[in-house]
């Protein structure tokens, strides 16, 4: 039930017939001030040439954690702001002249708090020029919003995998209206908010095809689209890094872990122990990924692969993982359920260190992703070198409001 | 001496009669910005479903500390910014939807940066639910705002047993149009911004009678009542932390020092000593308190006690303090006199432990709280076990500006 | 090109006549929400007591050192957000009463994500008192923006002999509408959000005569001023520092390295080793410097000098440095060349460490320092003791926006 909206002014002097329908269109051009969901409020400049929206977005979680086998650390019960963002962003100086800036407050110990923090200029829709800290152009479920998904959050496969934030530079477009899109970027290689000591950099390509035309990355068909919706991906991330290994510990450490897939859940950061010099390694990372979309139902996967190698060990690590998952609105654009499997293999090299995710999850959409509530319930194998495998259940509960 | 609020277009055109008195109520009910002292400029959609408030808050104080016994420490002259918020709040999607957003940027370097992160549905005023970041309900003097206080700062006692900020989930109402309100909350339990790892979690419950009806939580009878008012409350936390012992330093160390009575100015803090055992701790603190306020006379006290015992160890820690603090206005809602004495006692079963202040304020409220200079003088005197007590004096001068 | 502004509404009712000249100035004498390139959007209360700005700078920076000697270090390529600011400002109550929150959210994981925190009280032009955190007035081109700088960023001589910000109060203001300037300041001395632990506080003062009338910080004379712009200016800056030597190491360390020149890159923080007691270090610092602007041409120079006294060992460490630029628009108000010479001896009784750069920048001002690409390229020559001084290339490319 909408509260009916108040007149304004100009709709009170067209009908008085003081100013005319020409006059009226004129002068409510230009709205100083407009609220849009999902977007926060928006300010523009009388002159148009300026614009700034202002806004947040808050997830608060719910996890319990009931463990398979309580060793040391037991179940755990936990209550948490998970994400607490705010931006601004807009145009500046020209319609074409976008910027945007990001911060998670939740963050505010860490490096990680700027999120966001870039220029882009756009000649043509085909040809558009990022700088600054923005996401790493690599993996569907990465680029896609962490508060338009379709779960509690992104899968394992997609958290192994992806590189993260970093600053650089990057040309990208859309072709034909949205049926291409691509992106090309360099950047400092070190992550989020880290400045680079050595001249290794990383590159970064993704291109992806929508034979029906642009589709946004935002998990779930909430729109129920009358046609099919598709997209097809793949993406390429390359960089050097430099690790340092610890002979009286025997333990390696990398000269950053603000890449997500050098971190502690990564499958890079799993697997440093391969290598036993003091080196820089390569790495490289491929994925390929797809979408639908059609009445309400949709489903997305992704394969992801990364190979590091030693340059003076001559070492290799090899990880591989993928997720695919489907969901389907029961009542249209409210109340979805959808399935997921995520699969991570952090050492093709070694056995029995796999972790696979089944996951179901139940999504009431009150105002689409600007406003939810979702649960999730997660069965987490994992494998556990010569001991038992072990089975954890994770049983999830978020609120999402976009202000 | 105020400026003459300009006259706007609606004025002129309901002079002149070219819109009539019902148009004008019509097209001026709302104001799409508006700004009210003490909340910051507020924005408002036209649809009146989105409202979004900016404001910031600022203390610069100056301390001077005059040590009885110089040891190695030695007098201090400290200039400092002592808070400096930022907030975002508003409705969104409903005015039953409220969220909050608060930071304090004093600290950037820690993870108290983020304070306030919730959204709150009203069912009913008597039935409401937040869910994230908030104040935990335990303590008048600590739910009442750092920035309307009759002295420059909290009582020693409302800091030595305060739980500080949590996230979780609260349960609340006004009953009876604020005869009565009420509080129940279940917390993550390990503090600002701090996520539990075990599945110990904290409750936390508050109700307040008011028998002249709702009374703000702010210092001082700014207002100058013309009727008596007065607020008697009480207020239960329970959690429990797991504290680990090192025997080769004889020292004890909790999971988080977040909670503001684990850390180091707090009873538990400070009497970490008793607990020899590496164990899970249960902790309980209760309070009572009553302000009451008349023809600009005001009075508030608050009587705190806390329990902590070892699950192993069997020991045990008992701690109690209290406040009572009156003020009276010199001249109405401007110049005001307090006086205060704060008693702590952190651990009964020690002697020669106990700290009491003996406070005197003047403020000068030139815009009530929101603008206002304060200026405060303690004794603290305090027992240093088998060495002599000492009474410090503090000096301290604080400025206030919410914009 | 830009964008005609439409009409307001307030426009065609004084063309139609419903509404008189009188009508149209006072109805639009308060604008509730505009935009001024520099300043964000700026909103502004009915009663025109009440005003808030809010807006963002950001640089985006790539950076090739190319060292002369790559011994354990090598050459590096950076990509770094250098700055991302955000601020709230304007004035509250009064016109009078003016307050400015700024952060630099790139500093999220430090103490110095706070830069200004203050209030400003204005009694006269001549008369104004600022409380807070800000600038310590030590500096001519330190107290420019970062944002108003002729080269991509300061040169190593400010660097070097900078105080950065601190919290205290300052009395200033300007004589003669900007002939002269003062300010004189009391601050807690330990540096941008650090609180003093000891009674050892700091002063600074600073006078500008300005014989043409009042001229702006901002470098590069991108307005072509048509009359000579001259300003002079001298500083002084007094603190007191305690050192803690460690024999065991051999090293000295400072209470506080949130003082620029007490830092890794300032003159006391790099000659530390001077004071082999632990003790109470007296730091005194001058400066002298000047700026003139003509016709598109503009130049700066800047002379500091420090000294530091043991004040147990009598150890005295003296330091000096300066920097000359000069600059000129080949296209007035938007492409500029300029070149600096900047100095540092950071111990002046030792021999062979001195460091010089010269520098050459070409800028190109899209909206004067508001959106603006820079390049410079720095030979920075180093002497290094025993060793062969070495000649290190720096290729700087940065893009600014002001939002």
């Amino acid at each position: 039930g909408g509260v009916a909206e108040a007149k304004t002014l100009e709709d009170v002097l067209k009908e008085k017939g003081v100013i005319t329908e020409a006059d009226y269109k004129e002068v409510t051009k230009s709205k100083p001030i407009y609220y849009k969901p999902g977007k926060g409020f928006t300010f523009t400049a009388p002159d148009e040439k300026f614009q700034l929206s202002l806004g947040g977005r808050l997830q608060v979680r719910y996890t319990f954690t009931d463990l398979d086998n309580n060793g040391t650390t037991g179940d755990s019960s936990k209550w948490e702001v998970r994400r607490m963002k705010m931006w601004l962003n807009g145009y500046a100086y020209s319609k074409d002249l976008t910027y945007l800036l990001q911060v998670d407050f939740v963050n505010g110990s860490s490096s990680k708090l700027l999120e966001h923090a870039y220029l882009n200029y756009r000649l043509l829709d085909e040809v558009q020029l990022l700088a600054g800290q923005t996401k790493i152009p690599f993996g569907r479920q990465w680029l896609n919003s962490s508060g338009a998904q379709q779960f509690v959050d992104r899968s394992t496969a997609s958290d192994a995998f992806r590189p993260g934030y970093d600053a650089g530079v990057k040309l990208h477009g859309d072709i034909a209206r949205g049926f291409a899109t691509y992106e090309f970027g360099l950047y400092g290689g070190a992550g989020q908010s880290v400045v680079r000591t050595s001249n290794d950099n990383a590159i970064a390509a993704r291109v992806t095809v929508n034979p029906f035309g642009k589709m946004a990355y935002s998990e779930g068909d909430l729109d129920r689209s009358a046609k099919p919706k598709l997209s097809v991906g793949a993406n390429y991330f390359r960089d050097t890094l430099k690790a340092t290994y610890t002979p009286a510990t025997s333990s390696t450490a990398l000269e950053t872990n603000n890449l997500t897939f050098a971190g502690s859940s990564g499958w890079l950061g799993k697997g440093l122990s391969t290598f036993t010099a003091s080196e820089k390694i390569d790495v490289n990372t491929f994925g390929l990924d797809a979408a639908i979309k059609w009445l309400g139902a949709s489903a997305q996967a992704e394969y992801l692969v990364g190979q590091a190698d030693g340059q003076d060990s001559n070492a290799t690590l090899r990880a591989h993982g993928f997720y695919a998952q489907a969901g389907y609105c029961l009542i249209p654009g409210t109340v979805e359920v959808a399935l997921r499997y995520s699969y991570v293999d952090p050492n093709r090299d070694k056995s029995n260190d796999l972790q696979s995710d089944t996951q179901g999850a139940l999504s009431w959409y009150i105002n689409k992703h600007n406003l939810k509530l979702q649960g999730d319930v997660t069965n987490s194998h994992k494998q556990n070198g010569t001991k038992t495998s072990t089975d954890d259940m994770i049983y999830r509960l978020q609120a999402q409001v976009t202000f």
